[in-house]
């Protein structure tokens, strides 16, 4: 089954369990899952791999995987609080998410699940917004929801707040960076509520998962990925809404930008994103122009990824290749090279010391040794 | 002599009044000067056959020719003031202006003629600016004049005003759109002595000339044709620096927006030119980065538009010609079409009912009976 597929999927109990218990074990992060069950055909059999794998990896200790009974009592627990724990594909999980290289396998769905289904537009920026950045999202919000899109944001204070406020009629979705149970900021547990009585909350995260900082940069993936395209209302320099942006446009999605004074240093990011490409939108008009066409075609799977993995590589392959690499990040393609190893050989290597929690992934195929 | 050559030109004292005598005459603007001159070889020769001409086109009564007594009569008075009267190619005729198409045969030159020889910028907005826009005008012409660039304007209020005075220093030239004796607006008969003092002013209208509402976008021209590119700082719809900003596209000059919140209705035309495609600025080195690639290449002429005359067109030809004439616009290829005659022709009988009085030209190749 390809885990991504965006046509209607039904996992089975057994195989949401098995998804669930394989996603919340050490070291597997999305990319890892769909490697593993493509190349042992389920999860089921890639769990029964896994302790294997991170051995030959180098795990200094045995890697924890998830129990079935901590699977079961993770959905219980769902259930209680009205999440459903949904694979790509399945009805609730947004389609255009569900066709991302690094989708959640599952993803925890709160609400309508119908809303979660139709084309949404992310609104974001800065949480420090001026009076004008809070009326102009406001607006933006309540026109494109007017239009039939779906708002999404990632429930911050700002103008997050004021684009989910807006759109709570025509329905809006809340990406979060921690667990369904663990609202972040606190105060807007309220929001959250009116949120998902008509709208939607997704996370990838486990319940009772209290949010990092390094939680929203990968969670903006999120607001970015289930969206035609993001706008971003104010931001200033190195703000977290550029990074939205940033990921918006390596996923191929838009990137609008509404312009400010130079003097404000609010709108200093998003004079910036325009000046590298961003759209220029005034208006929700603006953005309905440009993303109508996009929605007309079908929405279409990345590139393939199911690179196959090798058999097992040999030990002085593995001692190769792991010479080749540090904590400077090198270019996956390079390594291959380097390596004068088949591909195949070099991605099980990799995938083992990641399963040992020995390899971190950067963006642009780029890997290093932890 | 091609009357545009951007290369050194100098008139002759006799040369000079013959230019000022054509180009003062009744209904004769650049782009009918440069055919007579092209067609009849100097504008001496062009003089003696205006009146024929005119009178082949129509012309109700007999088309004023400027004496050489009044020519005499400005030039003398033009010195008086301290302007001279240059063609293109001569020194202190600004070289980019040069080239145009419809650049003035003769323009009134006041000031530091070395000034007007170096690259300019121009910087043009509302004349009802906010203070945002009053300081952003300034702080932008202050950089781009620590750099070495002229600053080109209207001598307006606001944009224009701020723009000049932080810029006299380094030399900011006023393009005028009456008299050099006719200053607009009269309280700005001050600044224009310090701009003239160690920069410049011109114009290509007598001495004399009040401004009518109509000669503003005729100046706009210059503003835009004298200099690399045109930022446009504050601007609301439908006002004339968009005006400028149109022209300076269509001469091919780099088109700068200053960005503004989509709440400020000051702004509202300056997010649409960049909408529109004109490059988002937010500083000086924008400006600099866009205009240093060109500024390295050589000026060069446009379209050379010395299309032939005819020796003379026959009756039938003349009537035919007008017959298909009326007040709404037609393009001058389409009335070559149906017209079924040669282009050499066509130009001629235009050319004639120009000089008549009974001919418009719009942008674009339109023209329309008057």
């Amino acid at each position: 089954m390809d885990t991504r597929s965006p046509t209607t999927t039904h996992l089975t109990d057994a195989q949401r369990v098995d998804w669930l218990r394989l996603i919340r074990s050490d070291n597997v992060g999305p990319r890892t899952f769909r490697s593993l069950v493509n190349h042992f055909g389920s999860a089921r059999a890639a769990l029964e791999r896994l302790p294997d794998l991170a051995r030959r990896g180098g795990a200094a200790r045995p890697a924890r995987i998830c129990t079935e009974a901590d699977a079961r009592t993770e959905l219980l627990a769902g259930e209680k609080l009205g999440v459903s724990l949904l694979a790509p594909g399945e009805a609730g999980y947004p389609p255009r998410l569900a066709v991302l290289d690094d989708a959640p396998p599952l993803l925890g769905v709160r609400g309508a699940r119908e809303v979660l289904m139709r084309p949404m537009i992310a609104i974001v920026g800065s949480r420090n917004a001026s009076g004008a950045g809070l009326k102009f999202a406001s607006q933006l919000a309540r026109d494109l929801s007017d239009a039939g899109f779906v708002i999404a944001s990632g429930l911050a204070r700002g103008i997050d707040q004021s684009a989910h406020r807006a759109s709570l009629t025509g329905g809006t979705v809340a990406m979060l960076a921690g667990g369904h149970d663990k609202v972040y900021p606190p105060e807007h547990e309220d929001l959250l509520a009116a949120i998902v009585a008509s709208g939607g909350a997704i996370s990838e995260m486990p319940l009772g998962h209290a949010p990092r900082a390094r939680d929203f940069p990968r969670r903006n993936r999120l607001i970015s990925g289930a969206s035609l395209g993001v706008v971003v209302v104010e931001a200033a320099l190195r703000s977290g809404s550029l990074i939205t942006a940033r990921i918006a446009a390596e996923q191929g999605r838009e990137v609008f930008a509404v312009p400010g004074s130079p003097l404000d240093p609010r709108a200093a990011g998003t004079n910036d994103l325009i000046k590298q490409g961003a759209t220029l939108i005034t208006e929700a008009a603006d953005v309905i122009q440009a993303v109508e066409p996009i929605m007309g075609r079908p929405i279409e799977l990345g590139e393939p990824d199911d690179d196959p993995l090798a058999p097992e590589p040999d030990a002085s392959d593995r001692a190769r290749i792991v010479g080749l690499l540090g904590p400077t990040p090198v270019l996956l393609d390079d390594l291959i090279r380097m390596a004068e190893a088949s591909p195949a050989i070099v991605r099980t290597v990799l995938l083992e010391l990641e399963l040992a929690g020995r390899l971190e992934r950067h963006g642009g195929g780029l890997v290093s040794l932890i």
